[in-house]
């Protein structure tokens, strides 16, 4: 056993195969959702579902933030859609919610403080993914120097496995892992099918046919 | 004016000065208070009741941590009490709740960022206070960069205009500046007087006498 670890999981193809690969190497894992008023449910039920696939006990943090600037929260603002990759990789887009990822890290920091865990995974990628700031690498490496200050236990490290893999190689590892990829859901768009247009799903798409054209 | 800034404030002595410091600099103040499940209610109120006073509008966000390991959080953890200055710089104490100034700046960045605030005011100190890792001033740097790593904005800055004060230069500060001192609330326990033996009154009372005897 490699100790206690706390993991972000949305319920999408990423985070999903995180905690698995967290599980897959020894991890006590903890999972930590977020309802935030996201366009959909359908996301958090996905999370639900795979914290139970992998026998991990999970919590939800309901956050009410009383502000918009993000299509994933204001049904006003409109999603993106068929945007290319080329420039995905390069502008921030409407689905950016200000300072998101921030506030679920440091309630990750507050977690793992409080019941002794070491690492916080975050199925984070910053290879096929849609330009949001706080993806990269030297983001996460900030975060950490700035846990080392700020919390009492001083040593809780994020891990992000998944931060420079192809989309395909995240398929392969899931499927390796044995993640029900199927259950997982990408789509910014709730409903009962994936839209297909918004930028989550042409990735999530482009991934799978990378795998089964097997490149 | 010098624009919009987002002010942390929870009701006591320091961040009502630095809210009354800012307002005095020009800035179009936007409060931001917290109720976390502290175990009292009082400071909650101080806070909304110095807004007023100010004159700037504020948002209270609610959080509810599913996990303890703070006696701010959990009234069966012990309070602590009559603890020297010198222990109290050198030994984190019971009230620490994991994480917490970093998720409550992380709320305020995504606000900052969501009304294009470029500042962020704190009133932490790293003088006359209880030993909190996350008042020092490398925390508030380390914490600048990960803001200009991980938003849209990138030029959001925490401003912590009183790290190096001592607390009875904070209260002259505050005096001068109109601040209702006798409204804040400092105390760790609620109830109608300030119980006089937590580290948070301890500091308060030594400041006032300080102000007092004109050290």
């Amino acid at each position: 056993m490699r100790g206690k670890c706390v993991v972000l999981l949305s319920g999408g193809l990423d985070s999903s195969t995180t905690l698995f690969y967290a599980k897959n190497n020894g991890y006590d894992c903890h999972a930590l959702m977020f309802d935030y008023g996201q366009r959909h449910k359908r996301e958090l039920s996905s999370a639900v579902f795979i914290a139970n696939a992998a026998k991990v006990p999970y919590k939800i943090i309901k956050i009410s933030l009383p502000w918009k600037g993000s299509s994933l929260l204001d049904k006003n603002i409109r999603l993106p859609s068929k945007r290319s990759m080329k420039v995905m990789s390069k502008e921030i887009p409407s689905t950016y919610v200000p300072g998101r990822n921030t506030i679920f890290i440091s309630f990750a920091v507050s977690y793992a403080e409080a019941i002794g865990a070491d690492s916080i995974f975050i199925g984070a990628n910053a290879i096929d993914f849609s330009g949001y700031p706080d993806c990269r690498p030297d983001y996460y490496k900030a975060f950490n120097k700035l846990i080392k200050l700020g919390t009492k236990k001083k040593n809780i490290k994020i891990i992000t496995p998944l931060i420079n893999m192809l989309k395909s190689d995240i398929i392969r590892l899931g499927k390796r892992l044995g993640v029900p990829l199927e259950k997982t859901w990408s789509c910014y768009r709730g409903g009962a099918e994936p839209c297909g247009v918004c930028d989550s799903c042409r990735i999530r798409e482009k991934g799978f046919s990378e795998v089964k054209r097997n490149k």
